[in-house]
């Protein structure tokens, strides 16, 4: 997507060195453009961890691109190869605990590797794999585009074309993504058909994704929008203010769980309580098929208390941390909820709309029964 | 009740000069702890306006205080005075539009000057009323807290004497009243009588009067806390983690309808959904005996949207302003919402606790009907 007019993938390899990989440092948005250059799966390890890079889909692509990173980079004694790719692959998949698609995206290359005798062959074959799935992406958010933008054309024909309020919490755009995004792929999609939208953006608290980065996106595209706190939508949407929510997903069980930004199942209360409904957009990578009870099941991250008793934020030039509570204050930092299937109307995947249901799902998926 | 070991309350007459009202600027909370002098009307109603001073009970006793000074300030004229009264009691009721207190306050100082034909009299008697007012909120504030302290109570015996965890959104604490307070009577008291507690404290986005008073209130004391993102709350419910929830209210219908901060149906709606008892403190002076439906009837006031984009907060030694958003993205800022009665377990009020509904209040305020 674009940002001042110039298209940007989230991440890629630099055009004139391919054992860099590089990516925009989502930590200084929407104050500053940094671009990371990350040569060693550490590198990679890290960004994932203290989140320049973030969203399900994208820090699959990482992890992806790591293993890769990583085997340009073998130990010197060939037998231990294999406790090495182990090392590493777990490395990765303990950088963030509730997204599944750091599993997904290093389980996927290390069987793409399987076969392969020669370090160098398999750096090769993981190079492709972490392309392949970054290309998958990209074209699995442009379906969930177009099948979303079917349920955006039909609210818009109902309200006679009078703006169709979204409201999104976190940010679930490409930023979150490759490109398109999840939950923004249908918004994109309906902006450029020429239906008239408007997006409620939760700040996202404590790390401010939908203020600081969701805005931005949607800035940049020139979509109408307007910044709220995350204790705003509720009383949007029993005044009517909101036709639709749609939010993305870091995990996702076989009957319809979603695990989403902490304060995704306050939304969908309310959108329950105020019959709006409520769209969970995901990639198949997010699905946990081997998982039903999202609440007893999903592992739920737990990050630094220093998240919400600081904020950052600009002034003057510069990126300021400034504390909002009392220095004795202890805090708490879940980083993640999980929304039940019963609250979620429907899931947006790249094969189409289905029930958050076994059935639904295995409708689209029968292959993952 | 407490700061650094002395007693304070959050508004009073200055005291060797009974010609000027002093009060706690809460902006600088709990950074810094500055009192503010005021010497006319008009000081007191931009203190209210602009938040020097909030949380309904306490800009009540303080518009009840602006009348005295108002009428230390006469018009010359004397045939004016009736015309110069009801200007300044609009003043003061229109500082903020959702907290019925304002009127409630204003109105019995105009109704306790109006048998007097001097001026020096109607400020006497409008100095009476202000401190009754005040003495009343004191008063109404403790015995919350004695009502509300048999619930908590119940839940330590329920749950052998381990904490009882409570939740609370926003600043119903002594600093919104003048003592004590509502949402936090209970709490003192359960604390006083060696009951463990532990609180919850939503942060209260966008202006963090959680973060920053809640918590200021309960660290000085000494009561068990954690500040939480209001995003928190729902996934704590899930977890079992919350035994109770405690909000106060601006205004509450006659059905028992409850606005509160933005964001507290949203806690309402968790509470529900995992059966966690939900109750609101107030005194009756935060009542709107006149108003039956408070989502259609209660005026929600649209604060300026750069509470949203900006944050307040401490950096090496000074409070900063700094900017969340992008420069470019509109902010919507509405400042409360509406709690509809049926997701209340009870109203904890002076004269007892009692169910959400015309019967229940009425059995308590007979008189009202």
């Amino acid at each position: 997507m674009k940002i001042n007019g110039t298209h940007y993938r989230a991440i890629w390899l630099k055009e004139d060195d391919p054992t860099t990989l590089q990516a925009i440092d989502q930590r200084y948005l929407p104050h500053e453009f940094i671009i990371e250059d990350m040569r060693t799966v550490e590198e990679v390890a890290r960004a994932i961890r203290e989140m320049h890079l973030r969203g399900a889909p994208l820090i699959g692509s990482a992890a992806a691109y790591g293993m890769y990173l990583a085997l340009l980079d073998p130990p010197e004694e060939k037998s231990r190869i294999g406790k090495y790719l182990q090392e590493i692959a777990q490395l990765l998949k303990e950088t963030r605990p509730t997204a599944i698609n750091l599993a997904y995206a290093v389980d996927r290359v290390l069987a793409a590797i399987e076969k392969e005798k020669e370090v160098a062959a398999m750096a090769r074959e993981a190079l492709q794999e972490a392309h392949n799935i970054t290309e998958e992406n990209v074209e699995q958010c442009r379906l969930i585009g177009q099948h979303g933008l079917a349920l955006i054309q039909a609210i818009s024909k109902k309200k006679k074309g009078k703006p169709v309020n979204i409201l999104t919490h976190c940010n679930a755009g490409w930023l979150a993504c490759i490109d398109y995004g999840t939950a923004t792929a249908p918004i994109y999609a309906a902006h450029n058909a020429g239906i008239p939208v408007h997006v409620w953006v939760d700040e996202t608290r404590p790390r401010n994704q939908g203020a600081n980065i969701t805005a931005f996106e949607l800035l940049h595209q020139g979509i109408p929008h307007s910044v709220i706190t995350d204790n705003t939508g509720g009383h949007l949407m029993q005044h009517g203010m909101v036709d639709l929510v749609l939010v993305g997903s870091d995990r996702t069980t076989r009957r319809g769980d979603v695990a989403n930004k902490i304060g995704t199942y306050l939304k969908a209360l309310a959108a329950k309580d105020n019959k709006v409904p409520f769209y969970v957009a995901l990639p198949s990578s997010s699905f946990d098929f081997r998982l039903r009870d999202g609440l007893q099941e999903i592992p739920i991250e737990e990050r630094n208390p220093d998240e919400v008793s600081y904020v950052y934020g600009w002034f003057n030039g510069k990126i300021y941390k400034v504390r909002i509570s009392p220095q004795d204050s202890t805090a708490t930092n879940y980083a993640f909820d999980v929304t039940p299937a019963r609250l979620v109307t429907g899931l947006i995947t790249e094969r189409g709309v289905c029930r958050p249901s076994e059935r639904g799902i295995f409708k689209l998926f029968p292959e993952a029964k």
